[in-house]
């Protein structure tokens, strides 16, 4: 019978993150039990914030430990269903790991329609499009004629907070970090302008870049780029927290950024965390809207896309070291 | 013809405050202009607030200058009016500055009654009880049950702020520099529980003190005691930033608390800036409900005097030093 393959973490990793963290190994195929469906796994993501979920009890993810499965989300196929909900020949978005094989309760899975691109129900219909949905709209709230700012702008997230901000009517600013990036989202994307964080003269850049102050900054990267922003706002300014892409890949995070509280009293800023889950309820609604405006061209996802499982470690190291555009993801 | 006596700024202080930062001098009796009052300093008030004026332009109150008059706010008596709507021996709050005599164009004064007690009208009923009700309620959002905590608990805003609190159902916990501090909270104005940042123990113990976390943090000083009180945040808990007073009397402030934005995803927690001058519209109401609670026994204001114009200076030093409960009032 067939072995199952998969990803475990082989070493909890202390400072950069290297393919060498990981190892394959074989395993015997899962069975799938009373309403339970088996899964073949089709396309994985990876997220930068899955790299704080390997510094233990750090991330909301809860705790890894090496020699385990290498958790995350992906696209598969049900290839044995043994719960009457899911027909076997499926195709399901699920929590399936790093492995080609997994099984799930039933109500574990969300049906994908027939035909449905991997990498679209990954991206810009999974948890990267939801995320930017939902912070930018529920919690920076944009009003046309604003001013959006988001940083890792090229990333899975960043590049469609600062679509669906056009879209809203805002002049948007990305910040990512390197320069091609930076054309790609002016370019391709429709970015009103995008600075490199790296750039020797990012701040008078960035200063040149957002005239009226920011009304609204998507942040995830914390750190040095939100510190910048927080000098940045607008009275009345709205950050959105998403993640922290600046202190993952690291065992010794930075001291916070300058200026918090005394700008956010200066400016009544407001700042807030968010995550994705919390606005489950509302998905259906984000996903409609979402289809809609890729169908009508006014969203375009971008995916970074590597081949086979035991490329999923590279493509980690890569998407951390800032060398992947849009979302990650891994076909097997 | 009687003089004037002033307190001018004599240097703008580089590290901890000295009343050497300030002189006397006498001038020219000050003359009321049609439209204008001529008024007499019953009394003033100082707050940490205006430490932060004199570092230049970190602050919204504007750039300072040496040689110049010290602001400040005061109740004062209209010793000659040439404006209708304010009669000569009226009581009224204005920003006075540290002078004896000041004058003003009648719509930048306001009517008192007539027997108001000066140290209510500066404390309670004046920026600092606003300030205390609009951070609190609009900004933090209390709900009944909800564990509020306080830094500078014992000032002239955060003593206000615990006590609308425990009005509003709330468990109170004050963050205070001195054990004294922290017991007059507990056994005169009704906190649940208080702790000094000073003690050596202070983490243990604020941690006892919050076992539910904390669901809503309002922040006077900034610094290390928010980032400790970031890390005891509740699940979807509100900070209401009101001012940095860690920060003011130094040239050399800190980083910014760790924990920022991290900390603010993995909670889902909002950091907000206010300023009480965007309530303005509002003023009245918030005066009428603490007027009320005042009279029922349910908010007791403190106040620390001092008297005489020429202790300003020293009393701004005590009060930066830590050594002032409640607000620092100067009669004169």
């Amino acid at each position: 019978m067939a072995e199952n393959r998969q990803v475990l973490i082989a070493s909890l990793p202390t400072g950069a993150l290297a393919s060498s963290d990981f190892e394959m190994r074989s395993a015997p195929m899962p069975e799938a039990a009373d309403g339970e469906v088996l899964c073949r796994t089709v396309a994985l993501t990876i997220g930068a914030g899955q790299r704080a979920g390997l510094q233990g009890s750090a991330s909301y993810a809860g705790a890894p430990e090496a020699g385990r499965l290498m958790g995350g989300s992906g696209v598969a196929e049900v290839v044995e269903s043994r719960a009457d909900s899911i027909p076997t020949g499926s195709l399901v978005s699920a929590p399936t790991g790093w492995q080609a094989f997994s099984t799930h309760a039933a109500r574990h899975v969300h049906l994908l329609d027939a035909g449905t691109d991997p990498a679209t129900a990954l991206g810009v219909l999974g948890t990267n499009g939801l995320t930017a949905y939902f912070g930018l709209l529920e919690v920076g709230r944009p009003q046309p004629g604003n001013t959006v700012v988001v940083s890792a702008a090229a990333g899975s997230v960043g590049h469609i907070v600062g679509q669906i901000a056009k879209i809203h009517g805002c002049r948007v600013v990305g910040i990512a970090g390197a320069d091609d990036k930076c054309r790609m989202l002016v370019d391709e994307l429709g970015f009103d302008d995008a600075v490199s964080y790296k750039d020797p003269e990012f701040r008078s850049k960035f200063k040149d870049a957002t005239p009226d102050r920011i009304d609204v900054y998507f942040d995830n990267t914390g750190g040095p780029v939100l510190e910048s922003a927080l000098f940045r706002m607008a009275q009345g300014g709205r950050i959105a927290c998403c993640g922290v892409v600046s202190q993952y890949d690291t065992s010794t995070p930075g001291p916070g950024p300058r200026g918090v509280p005394g700008l956010l009293v200066n400016n009544r800023v407001r700042m807030e965390g968010f995550l994705v889950f919390d606005f489950a309820d509302r998905y259906e609604q984000a996903r409609r809207d979402m289809s809609q405006w890729v169908a009508d061209g006014s969203l375009k996802p971008k995916v970074t896309e590597f081949h086979g499982l035991e490329e999923a470690p590279q493509a980690f190291v890569e998407l951390l070291a800032g060398r992947t555009v849009g979302t990650t993801v891994v076909t097997i």
